[in-house]
Order: C-alpha cells, then sequence, then structure tokens
C-alpha cells in the first residue's frame, strides 16, 4: 500500500502513456495532459483526470514530462501558463524525456530561482516495457528531492540507477546510451555487409553474434531488423536518432570530449535522412554499407539513391 | 563412447593446449607439435605424443592448427617438411587459427591440388574457454568433411556453427566478429570518456549498461577493463588488435566493401602501437578518447605520449 | 573621383580598421565604433568620427559590422539601439563578418521588416590584405542593393566576386573557404608527420609541394608555419577555427550536406583545444598528427598532452 | 653539348614515352622496350633502337623504369632475364615509377647486393608536362650516384629535387603528393557538394576559390573538372588512385603514422570503385559527397547506384 500522491503528467504518448497507466495503477492520482487530446482517453478511463491546458496539470507535487524534444520542453515549460509559472513552491518536475544536457542545466537553474524542485529521469526501453512497468530510470538530482520519487519510479521500472546530484547528468548517460546503440548499428551494418558480400546468410550470422558474444538485447533487437531488412515501420525513426547523436556532440563540444565514431553517426544518418529514408528506422542507416559496396539491399531499392 | 581418432595438434599455447588437452579427454590418439617444446609437455603427462617435427604431426587422419597468425600458419603449412609436404592423401587440415581470408583460400587451393581435404574451424572465446570445452566453432567446408569432425568440434565446444562450403568464409566470419569486439571498445571508450568527464562514475556507468541494454558477455568483460583502466597483462595484446583489423579491412577491400568504422579503429590501434601502447592489453585504445579530451586517465599516465 | 557617401563602420579591430581607413582614402564620410575605444583612436587621426554608440554609428547610408562572431553581431544589430533599431529606411547594412548562414538568414529578413537593406559582404585575406585593400570580397544580395556598394567594395578590395542575390550564400562561401583551409592544414599536417618520420625534411618538403602541384597561398603559407612549428603567437586561434568548422557543420546539416572530412576537422581542432592549444594557431592541429606517430614534434613539446 | 649516354628505357607508355623521347632529343642513345610493341615505333622513329626483351634493354650504364605498379617493376626487375640479372655492374637503375616504399627498399637491397647502383626518381607531371620536359623530379640515392644523371633529369623535367640519399624516400615523397591532391579533390567535392546545394554556381564557385587562396594547379585542374561533372575518359582512373592511397596507407603503416584523412579517402575510393566508378577519373569521388547529400549530380546519374 503506498501513500498515494497528487501527479500530473504532461506528454501521454507510446512511452508516457504506459507510464502513466502504471502510476494510476499503483494507486496514484494523476491528472494527465497531452496535446492531441485523443492520447489521454485511454487514461481517463483507467481514472485519471484530464487537464485542459499545461497549467491544470501542473497542480500536484510531482509533474511528470515526456515529450518529444526540446522544443516541445521549452514550451511546456517556459511557456506562458506553463510549467515555470504553474508549479507550485517545493512541487517536483520530473523530466523523462530525452533532451540536450543544456536545457537539463536550464531547467535546474529555472526551477531553483523559482522555488521548485527538479529531477531528471529518462528512462531506457521501448514503448512496450513502458507499459509493462519494465523501464529502466536513470535519475539524477539533490538526494531529498529524490527519496519521495523511489515509489514512483517502482511504479515505471524495473530499476531505478541514481547517477549524481546533478540532474543534467542523467540526460548525459540516456543520450550516451543511444549514442551506444547507434555505434551498434552502423558495426553491425558494416560487419553483415561484409559477411554478406562474402557469401554468408545474414540471418544466420546474426543468430552467430547473438549466440556468442553480442547476447545483449541491443544486438538482438537491431541484428535482426538488419538481417531482415525491416526498416518500417519506423520503431525510432532515422530524424529522432540524428537529433540525438547531435545531443551527443553539442554535450562532448561543451565538455571537449572529441567523440570520432560520434561523428560518423552524424554523417552517415544525415546521409540517411538526405537520401530518402526520414520515415525509416534509425537501423535503416545499415543500408548505406551495403550501399557504398555497391550491393543492392534486400527490399531497399525503393529507398537508395 | 566415441571412435577413436588419430589427430595432430600443430600450436599448442594457451588457446591450442585447451583444445587438445579436451580432444585427449574425449579419447582420442593426440600428438602434438609446439614450437616451443616446453608447451606440448604437459600434454604427454594427459596422454599425448610429442612429434619432434611438423611432419612427425601430420601423419593423422586430422590435423588442427592453432597458430599465431598467417606468417605462423604459411611456414608450417608451406614449409619443406610442412603439412601439403606430410599430410595423407584424404586426410583433412582443420585450420583454427585467425588467418586472413586470403591465407584461407590459398590452403583449400593447395590441399584440393594435393588430394587432401581443408576445413577452416576458427572459434570465439579466451583460453578459460578453450580449457572448458566452452569454446563457439564457425566451422566451413564440403559437408562430407565437415561430417565426421563434429565429434572432434563438440568435444572442444559449446556449439558449432557451418557457415558455408567455402572454407574461407569461417574466417570472414571470424575476422569480422573481432571487428564488432574492437568496435564495442571504441563506442565504450568514447561514452566512458564523455560521461565521466561530466562527472558520472564510471565503475557505476558500466555498470548501468550492462544492467540493460548491454548486457553481453563483450561489454561485460570490456566494460570492466576499461572502467578501472586494466590493460596489463594484455589478454589480447594492441599489435594482435591491430592485426586482425588489417585483415578485415584486406578482406573488405578484396569484396570491395568499404567499413568507415574499422578504418577508424586501424588509426586508432595504430595511435596506440605508435605512442607506447605495444605491450598494453588493444582495449587500452579507449585510453585514446581520454587523451584527446585532455582528461589523463587513471593509471595511464605511464602511457601517454 | 568618387561620390563621397556617409558611412558607418561597427568593428575596427584588425581587420575592420584596415577597411575603414581605406574607405576613408577613397574620400567617404565614415563614423566608426568599436566596443573598446581606443581601437576607433588611430581612424580619428585619419579623419574618421567617432561614435560613443551603436546608434550613433548606425546614422549613414551604409553601415558594415566586422565583428567576431554571431554573439557581437547580434547584440550590435537586434540589441536595444541596435542597428535594427537606428538604421534609416533605405539605408544599407552590409555584413562584414564571418558569421553563421542561419544569422545571415534571420537579418535578411529582420532588415526587409524594417524597410532596411541587407547585403553580406564577407572577405578572405588577413590583417594585412585589409590594410593594403587587397582583400577579396564576396558579395551577395539585391543587384539594386549592391550596385552603389560597388565603389565601396573596390576601395577595401582587389576583387568582388557577386554569387546570387540571396545574402547568406556570400557567407555559405566564406565558410567554405575556412573549412577548405582547414583541410589544407589536416592534410599537410599527415602528409608532413609522414614524410618527417621517413627521414624526409620538412622545410624542403614544403618547398617541393609549394613549387611544383600546391603553388598556392594558402599551401605557402601554412606549409611554412607547419614545417617551422610555429604556431604562436596565433594570426587566426585554434577556438575560431573551432567555431568556424561548425558553422560548416550547422550550414551542411540545415541543407542536408554530409561533410566528413569537416566531421573529422571538428574533432581535430576539438582535441587541440582540449589538451592545452587553446592560445595557438588553428594550424598547429598538425602536432596531432605528429603525436599520434608517437614523434615528438619540434618545440610543440610544451603543448602535447 | 652533353656528353651522350647509353640509356636504356623500359615502359614507353604516357609517360615513359615523352621521357624517352626528351633523352633522345638531348642526344643521348636509347634503347627502348615496350610490353606492347606499337607504343616504341615513334621512339624508333625518333632515333630509338627497340630492344625485343628487358635483358636487351638493360645494358647500357642507365636504365628508367616507367612502369604502371610494383607488380609490372618486381617482373621486370626479379624475373628471369630481368633487369638484375642483365645489368651491368656499376651501372645504374633510375626508377621513377610510383611505386611502394616497401618495393623501394628491396631493389636498393638487391642493386646492392648484385653490385649494381640503385635510384628512385619518380616525377611529379601529367603526359603533356613529360612531352614538354616539364616534368618535377624528386630523386634520392647516394650523391655520387645521382650527379652523373643530374643532365638526365635536366633533360625531361624542369627542376629537380634530391630529397635524400635513401632511394625510397622519393618514393615516399611522391606517394605523400598524390595523397595530398586526393584530399584536395575529395575536400574540392564537400565544399562543392554545400555551396551548390546552397544555390551558387558551381563554375563560378571554383573560379573564387583559384582567383584567390587557392590559386594552384591542383586546385585548378581538378576543380574546373568537378565543377563540370567531367570525368571520363579518365587522365587517373579510380583503381590507380585507390591503389596509390592503399600504397600510403601501407608505408604509414610500416612507419606507424596514423592517417585519417588518408583512412577516408580509401574508403571514398573503394566506395567509387564498388559502385560502378571503376572507369571514371579518380576526381570522380567527389560524386559522392553529391550523392549522399540527395542530389543528383549534374551527368553522373549513370554512375549513382
Amino acid at each position: 500500500m503506498v501513500d498515494a500522491m497528487d501527479i500530473g503528467f504532461i506528454g501521454v504518448g507510446n512511452m508516457g502513456g504506459g507510464m502513466a497507466a502504471n502510476l494510476l495503477k499503483a494507486g496514484h492520482h494523476v491528472t494527465v495532459y497531452n496535446r492531441s487530446r485523443d492520447k489521454a482517453e485511454a487514461l481517463v478511463q483507467q481514472g485519471a483526470a484530464a487537464a485542459g491546458t499545461v497549467a491544470e496539470a501542473s497542480r500536484g507535487e510531482v509533474v511528470f514530462t515526456m515529450l518529444a524534444d526540446d522544443d516541445a520542453v521549452e514550451k511546456v515549460a517556459f511557456g506562458s501558463g506553463g510549467l515555470l509559472a504553474s508549479l507550485a513552491t517545493s512541487a517536483t518536475h520530473v523530466s523523462s524525456s530525452t533532451i540536450s544536457v543544456a536545457l537539463s542545466r536550464r531547467l535546474a537553474a529555472a526551477h531553483a530561482d523559482a522555488g521548485q524542485r527538479y529531477v531528471a529521469a529518462p528512462v531506457f526501453g521501448r514503448p512496450e516495457a513502458a507499459a509493462a512497468a519494465r523501464l529502466f530510470v536513470v535519475a539524477a538530482g539533490a538526494p531529498q528531492v529524490l527519496q519521495p520519487l523511489v515509489p514512483l519510479f517502482d511504479a515505471i521500472g524495473q530499476r531505478t540507477f541514481v547517477v549524481s546530484e546533478q540532474p543534467h547528468t542523467a540526460n548525459l548517460v540516456k543520450l550516451s546510451g543511444n549514442f551506444l546503440l547507434a555505434s551498434v548499428i552502423e558495426s553491425l551494418g558494416e560487419a553483415v555487409a561484409l559477411v554478406a558480400k562474402g557469401g554468408v546468410d545474414k540471418l544466420q550470422y546474426v543468430d552467430i553474434l547473438t549466440s556468442t558474444l553480442f547476447d545483449a538485447p541491443a544486438f538482438r533487437s537491431y541484428g535482426g531488423q538488419i538481417a531482415r531488412q525491416e526498416f518500417q515501420p519506423a520503431d525510432f525513426a532515422a530524424p529522432l536518432g540524428l537529433k540525438d547523436v547531435r545531443l551527443v556532440l553539442a554535450a562532448a563540444e561543451d565538455l571537449r570530449v572529441p567523440m570520432p565514431v560520434a561523428s560518423l553517426l552524424r554523417d552517415r544518418l544525415l546521409t540517411l535522412v538526405a537520401t530518402g529514408g526520414e520515415d525509416l528506422d534509425w537501423s535503416a542507416l545499415t543500408m548505406l554499407a551495403e550501399r557504398d559496396a555497391g550491393a543492392v539491399p534486400a527490399g531497399g531499392s525503393d529507398h537508395s539513391a
């Protein structure tokens, strides 16, 4: 039995919807807001209150945001009638979106100025994991602010990692994770292009890898996609991948950390987006290795420039 | 109960020694040859016969070679009194070394000309796995040649993958696997340099990765090494890593497959070797990301130029 | 004999000072403004009027800006009492600074909204060329706006190139030129590291290149600097080079043009700045090739990490 | 008036033909050999003697070789009836081909063992320059061996640079020059892709560059080709460019000099060759930047994959 908390949840799309549902299941009062109203409906059926504005969703002790990008979070936070203007003193903004380190720093400063609390708590996991309360939560913030949030993180995820007292470090860890995923995709794409042109079956190749040294979720899910050349519909579209690599490079430049693999990934994702791959999953960047090898990827002919 | 076979084993170092011991345990007659004699001693204690020359070790139905590089295999195979000259008609050479695709093709042709049989069967796994009969065997060759070898592969490994009838494709798969490992090392190095400079604890960071999306042997073993900056003694020294990436690039150039990540890895490993890292494990290339970021890696000061 | 024009000149540092002096020599009335006043003094001696504020310098028919970066131009243009607020209707802002394509677009739109005119006219050349009226002017803007400016460009440069009617294209050309310079520097650095480690004299090597295929100003000036390892005082400091490569990449991302050499240059310049080279000329990035080769560059030992 | 020398010339194609003709004009006795006989005919008309075998062409005091690649030079030098077997004691082999540093070292050792002399004297310049005696000669070897060759170099070129006493250093300088040319091509290709997609005319852009900072032969000739997209017929075909970049990387690996731009060029040229560009000039690699930007290069549609 938990102490029920009063929670706002802004952004109930594929990810946020599952998270909000799990907070409801855990017995909390949840007021949801979404720009397109229909996404909130299902949650209302499950007991959520629907807010008509950001301000209405900002009245609880804790308000989660789970939005697409920096722009969306900036509007919700700094816009008129936004979170900064509406959140009660001592209430906490839990930012779960994958945003830039710079914006996370700016939010931390602005909330502090307003006497409000702020933690960053981005998550690893796909929509299925969000629905199943199986996310991994990477949280950072002041201990006394994080402490009361633990039951909430437990309600949405399978495990929580607290990385430091500086909220933006959680965003840095999340972004670095997406960099590592992109790097796995690119390397797999090059390796598959090589062995396939050398006469090895792609599916068997991926099976060998994931049965041995690379028996990890990242390799299994992307390896299968790559071997089967299934890039539509996109779980995570190429422009979003490009955006995240850009955020990694921006954080790295601020910290003065050269990352040559990240630079290469940026060029690859930019190539994918520039040559017709905008609606494809970011793992489609593996087609570029086959294209450059002069091999036409199976089913990829529609895409190649 | 197996049908005991008459087996030669050339090269009984860290890897070959374990493999030969497991063939003995399985009941086979094994004649071992090693350039430095002392390595053969322990196996003789376990029941092996010791050969004084390559030719003496080449009289069985099956002869394994497990040697350091192309040069060593070339000498053993093509030298006077070598394997080509000594192997009986219809006997089989099982090449388990990590060698170039080009040499594997050359061996296949030479053995065919001599009326002998040839399969490539490189393995994934470290010396401990070799000792424990837990290797993964990647085999390629004609089905009728591979068939009688199955009990031997079962004796040395936990699983065998047959990739095609062309022996050299097994070498291509093995080399591509080492490329993927190097790529994991480099990407981890960049990610660790980034988050560490941003204030995140390295060990915790690796723990987060390997508890979530990157829960694979490759990430666990290299991640820990990288976080603790333990690069000595070398499990797999930097010059060997450079050699394997060179073999990958050579195979890729023959097949006309551009691999930009492999090119980057070659430059990194060359930098490591050129700046004093010759005796370090190849995972030490991750120090370069920290060096370029202006952060002196813990314990790495002896190395940095 | 020219028709004397009433000109404002904002930013009279190393480059702008020479340009303003040449406008004075050509018989124009020039009112100069500089944040640090002393730089304007010499021009007052030569007949310029000194403005105490941006607004005072913005009353002429034509106002040049020649400032360090986007930030400086944004403040001067959009700040209170800035150029947008002060420039007369139909007067022309000539932006000669090396700024981003995005800011140039924004200036074009803002001036159009205010009924003012805008052209971009960045220049190629060093301070000596500015003093000697030997600059190359790359101009873009509406023909009827550019037409009356021709005598002014003739007064400051040896030749003017009009690239299109869209002002920002001139900025794109200027940035691409700096990209090409950086690329020459990096390639020369790699080539010099190679031949020098192979036993060839660096100065003679540069002499061979610049006497033959690479007999161009860019190779002569940077080649000599590189061969002599003279990176201080900086003509163009590493952080400025990094900034320009960043602007190139930003423009390229907006236009969706992957530029792998530019990505590599960004990593190199970031490495230089992160490892102690902040006060060095950007051509010092060539030391990195020697450092990675394990060769200590002559005179560069103070710098290397 | 020169002291006429007895000269052999092996390889009288586009480059060697012009060189041999200029030696004849200078009054020397020249015996020419070419694998395909017809190329020697024109020289016989000009007074040369025709040799039916390499051995016949190897009887003079000095024998030039000007051949396509390492393979061709190896056959001529080490084959039965080859140069090593035929050259008189104290006669000199002048190797002008663009060959690997490793082969040049091997030739130096072999000639020394045979009591013969060896210098490397590769040249910069196109066939027109060879015909016009306007080549640049980069020579290396022992001073007493080089001394008597000076009149010969003067007969074929406009200037001779002696780089060291070690012959192979001349080959290193030549290869590094081709690396710099490839790097100019790639950088120009990226810059042109950028500005062209931004609306700037390509021909005007190249004109701006070559009128200002990049007023060098390399930029003028390649810049024009790139702007006009004229890649056929090939002056220097893509596979030859790939070969030279490979030789640069091999020399750099032996000397342990990482060269990231050279690695990138290798990937680009490999991509060009793998995607249908085998018969195009190596400057066609600039089409790849436009292809990756999603812009179809004018006239390049036949090529793009």
